[in-house]
């Protein structure tokens, strides 16, 4: 094995320096030239190393600046409850929250709120509060949220603190345990408005969610429309056996 | 509740005729003016009933020639193992496969396929069957999937019919168990190649999956990375507490 890939043995110490910290985002990563002199490899050794760092996401090329370090993308496991805040605070960002507005949907006007998923309809009743936000991880701005909560289950919600975790708050203030959230992922480029809250000129994909979030049995609390940005942000899930 | 919204009582009664199969995808549904003369309503509460049932996902208004049924999104759940066959029989489409290349990576060449899912690195050796497929439902291409699968494992596989599930072959012929797999999920713009083998003109969104396929605890059966076309597929997940 040790003919094997010396460009592998190259680009894997690199990554092993990007993920010590060593190597921090933005810092540029040696050059082609500084490998091949390091090293004593050919052209092509140093370059397919720095391809495959490239490749494997942990850097980026800028033409004729060299190779610099990328800020990573936040990756979540969509299969565990988890708040954006804890999210973000996984991904090393500090996270914070603009609230774009607070309202309580108007019961005469029978406002209904239905979520279609795995086959099921859910209907959530009014007095529903809706609370718009949009999140940021470490000041950049990576989902536009929309949630309607049961205003039974949460009354007065709008008096408390809106600017972090909800989840924590129907924990911490209303007893509320979360048992289950279902939720529909799909892509769609990013609509104007979308566009304009994240800073984005060019046409940008995302990842539009629909959830779903039960505290208890059959018993919905809240339901959520977001719209993460899909050059920063991606899922990950694990499949088992049927 | 009975003053409870009418409009709901009306697209219930239309989503449960589609759902039945009785106004099936393609064909019409009742217009405006046929939902006013048969229910005894306002025109607001008609539009809101059709507005209920489109935005549902149920049928697509056409401007000047009405509302349609509309074939309905495949929607998968991601955390059951499923082949693509599989996947499109539950949705009620039927299967089928363009094979559009089939190689064995070189050797010599030292080529190695990596992925990087939920921060660890996975590294799959040569000898290495590389399968490039355009797969449909219903004649819709849906999928366009690169598969990397170990030689090691599956010796010959190139010889047997490879316009079915891959799945399959592993399981029946050479006795295989899937026992994880692990994916991560993530929005982009179809590229120029894609969209041509989807035949879609327009940017169109697309979910971009790489996946690692596991026969046993750390045995690497595949690599895989695919292009869903973002307009008709979805995922679902469902998430419980840490």
């Amino acid at each position: 094995m040790s003919l094997a890939a010396k460009y592998l043995v190259i680009s894997n110490r690199l990554i092993e320096r990007i993920q010590s910290g060593e190597l921090a985002p933005g810092m540029k990563i040696p050059s082609e030239n500084e490998i091949i002199r390091e090293n004593r490899v050919s052209n092509t050794t140093a370059r397919k190393a720095l391809a495959n760092v490239e490749q494997l996401g942990y850097a980026t090329r800028i033409k004729g600046r060299g190779t610099f370090v990328r800020q990573r993308d936040v990756v979540r496991s969509a299969t565990k409850i988890l708040s954006f805040s804890q999210n973000m605070r996984q991904a090393g960002r500090v996270p914070s929250t603009k609230l774009l507005g607070v309202s309580q949907l108007d019961y005469t006007r029978q406002v209904v709120r239905e979520i279609v998923i795995d086959g099921r309809r859910y209907t959530m009743q009014p007095p529903i509060y809706r609370i718009h936000r949009l999140r940021f991880g470490d000041d950049e701005p990576i989902l536009l949220e929309e949630r309607f909560i049961s205003a039974a289950l949460c009354p007065g919600l709008p008096t408390h603190d809106l600017t972090g975790s909800l989840y924590g708050i129907y924990e911490a203030v209303y007893g509320l345990n979360l048992t289950e959230v279902k939720q529909r992922i799909r892509s769609i480029l990013l609509d104007e408005p979308a566009q304009s809250y994240f800073g984005l000129t060019a046409e940008t994909p995302g990842l539009f969610i629909e959830g779903i979030t039960f505290s208890g049995k059959e018993t919905i609390l809240e339901i959520e429309q977001s719209i993460y940005r899909g050059d920063t942000y991606q899922f990950t899930v694990t499949a088992t056996p049927r």
